[in-house]
Parts: structure tokens; C-alpha cells; sequence
């Protein structure tokens, strides 16, 4: 509609024309011209994509959002997608997630120990280094594999998501907060031929379009997760809990080393990290007297 | 650009074709189609407004934002303008505002009595309910009637802002968090006639431009006012102070007080604030374990 009808988009589901987890080689070989996932995806094409995504202790929507548009981070995302004829665009963010279910309590780092949880990425990194067994497992064997016993704990969104996916119904305790991932930047990724061919009018109605789609998921996840979290806790009995602070406290200190040494083992990471390190800098400071004093006064 | 040409705005800066505080009236008579303001300046109008730009201790961004595209606030914002002839899009947020600068410190509500201070709007009844005197002045004021002592004190926006206008050189002490402003939300005012006529596409382009300046805005406070509290503290010697519990919970009492009455006072505030407070009980549970337990955990 924004563009009048100049540019169509035939939208299809995931597996619908190539396999989960194959975007970004569908789009770099043309059978799309655009796809919608997310950077971790990639950490096999490239390590330091996993930075535009979410990073364990790192950014929330809002510092990423600023990170990416006003602080030299979307440049350094298109420099490394050029390489591989893409263009990323921020497509949507889910929101601060939750910590995930889990079939006994957490009391301390001991309850970690050999603990089978699916949690994928930089923050299934972290968890093996704390001691748990991290498992990779596709969303649409979660439920199974929790009730049955095959792992002891899954991380999936926040609670409107969680709610429909049934989880509640393999695990009790729902865990917050979602210290792996706060908040996933998702992304549209054109090809870059596609993208450049476009008139520069056409170009920025992508551009903007996937500006207000970024925004309109995060105000979406936050109006939704509320009344799914009051369900989930009233009508289904879930235990709300949070990690002990001495969980947490060592998870981010595993964070850091975690992503530091990416860094050192990819080229491109270490300017990514950069960049990344010096904005946290910055931003930390403001959003503790900002956001963080503004919440805890609010109550 | 969006438009392909076919929509084109010419800009005018603040008091160029209307006086400052004049835009509802200026876009409602048509000496503009569009215009940019904040709904709380046009209480006025319609005390109701006001929940559409910032309430104490109410919403943060991105609870605005969830709240007016997905929670109904969108449309009653539209139905109170619809009177005035005139069509509101949400189109900038100032994030999580600095509580303001003082000549002295603030340490207990006593020191708030009798203290003349420039806060506008419904932070300023609260203030005077405790004890404070609120002063309307325009911003180009500020820095003399701080400095000259006409004032005690005065809130603006944040440190980017601030540090713009010089605060610093007539007062020290820098008080957070901004309780009485959690991220203003701007608007974009357009004739409802003129919008009306638009066809859909150039309605979604005008949409979209806005929803994506909403976003943009918060992400570029976000990223510059880190780097600004920095050079305040460090380069200007600014003193950087939290309110005392005591005043936050006793100005978070009277803000309850005060936002429920322009429900009794307000007709069309009373539909407006029962859906606030309703979306307030949803989602207040969920920021409270997904952004404050977060935050506090990264620390």
C-alpha cells in the first residue's frame, strides 16, 4: 500500500519455500529477493552477526534501536551483509525475554549442573560454561521433548508466545528475567543487487516500512505479553521465579568472556565489539539513571 | 521522498508562521495542514489530552507505544481530536525524561516546600500539592530565571538537551529520574479534511514516516544522551543526585490523585483514563519482570 502498488510482496511462511534456518542462502541466491529471520542465524556464515541480534547482559530494544541507527551499529551490519551480496534492514524486536521453563527451581548455581536446557546461541554458550548441557532443538519439538524428560528446561519467547506454544503444560516454573536475550532485533534482508536497482523513493519505502514494522513488534510483544503473563499465572498455574542473584551475578560474568572472545576469533568481530563495547559505555550509565531509577521509583 | 515527490512538506520552525503554543489552532484553521506539538500543551482544549504525551508516573515509551497502536489508546486520541476537526499520529518520543536542576539539594519533602520551580502540566499540580510552587515559563526563559534566583529550579529533557541549553552554568545539582515525565510522546497534528482526502497510499506514506520518527526519535535521545551526561559530570562538574525514597513515594501518591481527577472533571477523560488504568494493570506486571529485572540484574 505504501508504495501504491509498485512494489509487491508475496509473503510465505517458514519451510513454505526453502527450509528453516536456509534465509540467508535463499536470498543470496536469488530464489527471494527479501527474507525475514534473524542475524544469529548466521553465526555459521559469520560469528560477529550474532552481535545485530542480541547479545547475553547486552542491549534492550531501545539502547539497540539506538546503537543501530545513531551509533555507527547498522553501518557495521551492512558492511559485513555486503560481503555476501545483502543488505539488512531492522525488521521487529521481541522484547526483553523471559528465562525460560524449567521443571524443578533454580536455587543456585548447583541446580545448573548437567542440566539439559534448549537454548541456542551466545547464551547456550554461557549456560555450558556455567555447568547445564545446552541442546539446539527446533521450536516445533520443544514441548515433547520437555514433557517427555529429553531436556529439563526450554527457553522459547516471552508469555504470549510461550502461551500459545502450550508450554506451560511440560514445565511449571517460568524464570525471568531473559538475561540471554533482551530483546531480539529481527531483520529483513534484501538482496543487495535487488536493493540498489530500486529508484530511491521505493528504496526508502522499504526502508521506512521495516522502521515502523521494528517498532510495531516490540509495542505489540509488550501490549500482549501482560495479559498472557496474568493467564499463565491465574488460570495455569504457573510459579513465576526469578534467577538468584548469585545466578545471575555468574551467567554475566561468563557473558562477557562469552563475547569478548568472539573479538579475537573473527576479523570483522573485533570491530563489531568495538563499536558494540564503546556505545555500552555510553548508554549504561544513561539508562541506569534513566530507565532502570524511573522503574524501580514507578514500583 | 517516500512519496515519490508527491507529497511535499515545507518546514517552519517554532513561531515562524504561529506563535509557540498555537499549532492545534493554526492546523484546526488551516493556516497549516500538519503540524508538530505535544497533546498536553492543548489541556486547554481538553484536559483529556494529556494522557497522550506523558503522565506521571505513568508509561515509558514503550508502553506508549503499546498502549496507543495496540491497546486502544490510538483510537480514543483520534476520537477526542475528531471533535476539534483534526487527525493525531504518534510521531517522536523524548524517552525517560532528568527529574531537573536545583540550586540546592533535595533531601527530604520539606526541602520541596515553597521551592519555585518551572514544571509544566500535570507534574506541576503534583507539585504544588507538595508544597512546591510551579512556574510556567517558555523555555527561552530558563537559564536566566535560574541563574537570576527567579526560580529555584526547572526541568527540561535529558542531558543532550540540557547540556544544549547551558543548564549546567546555573545550577549543579542534576536530580533524576523525571517521575513526572516518562518519555513525552509527540505528535504530528494533520487536518482532518486534508488527510481524509489523502488516497490510502499517501495515508500509509504519511502514517509510516510518523511511526518511523517515532521510533527514530527515542533512538537518537537514547544514543546522545549518554555521551552528554558524561561531558556534564566530568567536563562541567554537575552533580548527579536520585530523589530520596521518601519524596518519589509521596509524589507517586499525589500523581494517583491528581491523573484521577481529570477523569471526574473530564468527560471524555473518563473513557480515556479507564482504558489507561486498565492497560496500566496489565502491563505494569510484565515491565516489572521483563525491563526492571532485567536491568537490575545487568546492573
Amino acid at each position: 500500500e505504501l508504495s501504491g502498488g509498485r512494489i509487491r510482496v508475496k509473503v510465505y511462511g517458514a519451510g513454505e519455500i526453502v527450509p528453516a534456518f536456509e534465509v540467508f542462502d535463499a536470498v543470496q541466491r536469488g530464489t527471494a529477493q527479501m527474507g525475514h529471520g534473524a542475524a544469529y542465524y548466521w553465526k555459521g556464515k559469520s560469528e560477529a552477526a550474532q552481535f545485530f541480534t542480541a547479545v547475553p547482559f547486552g542491549f534492550t530494544p531501545d539502547e539497540m534501536n539506538a546503537w543501530l541507527y545513531h551509533g555507527g551499529g547498522l553501518g557495521l551490519w551492512r558492511r559485513l551483509y555486503a560481503d555476501f551480496g545483502l543488505h539488512p534492514i531492522p525488521a521487529g524486536n521481541t522484547g526483553v525475554q523471559m528465562g525460560g521453563w524449567f521443571n524443578k527451581e533454580i536455587k543456585s548455581l548447583d541446580d545448573i549442573k548437567g542440566l539439559k536446557m534448549r537454548i541456542p546461541g551466545l547464551g547456550g554458550e554461557v549456560f555450558a560454561r556455567a555447568g547445564g548441557t545446552p541442546v539446539s532443538l527446533p521450536g516445533g519439538e520443544l514441548f515433547t521433548a520437555l514433557q517427555s524428560g529429553t531436556i529439563d528446561a526450554t527457553e522459547w519467547v516471552g508469555p504470549y508466545n510461550d502461551l500459545a506454544f502450550g508450554l506451560y503444560e511440560a514445565a511449571k516454573y517460568y524464570y525471568y528475567p531473559g538475561w540471554h536475550e533482551p530483546g531480539a532485533t529481527l531483520e529483513c534482508i534484501v538482496q543487495k543487487k535487488a536493493f540498489d536497482s530500486l529508484p530511491k523513493d521505493l528504496q526508502a519505502v522499504v526502508e521506512t516500512a521495516c522502521a515502523a514494522v521494528n517498532q510495531d513488534m516490540l509495542a505489540e510483544m509488550t501490549a500482549q505479553n501482560g495479559g498472557a503473563l496474568k493467564t499463565l499465572v491465574e488460570e495455569h498455574g504457573v510459579k513465576l521465579r526469578a534467577f538468584p542473584d548469585e545466578v545471575l551475578q555468574k551467567l554475566k560474568e561468563l557473558s562477557e568472556e562469552v563475547v569478548a572472545e568472539i573479538a579475537r576469533r573473527d576479523p570483522q568481530g573485533k570491530a563489531i565489539y568495538a563499536s558494540y563495547q564503546a556505545f555500552r559505555e555510553k548508554v549504561l550509565p544513561w539508562t541506569a539513571i534513566a530507565d532502570r531509577a524511573y522503574l524501580n521509583a514507578r514500583g
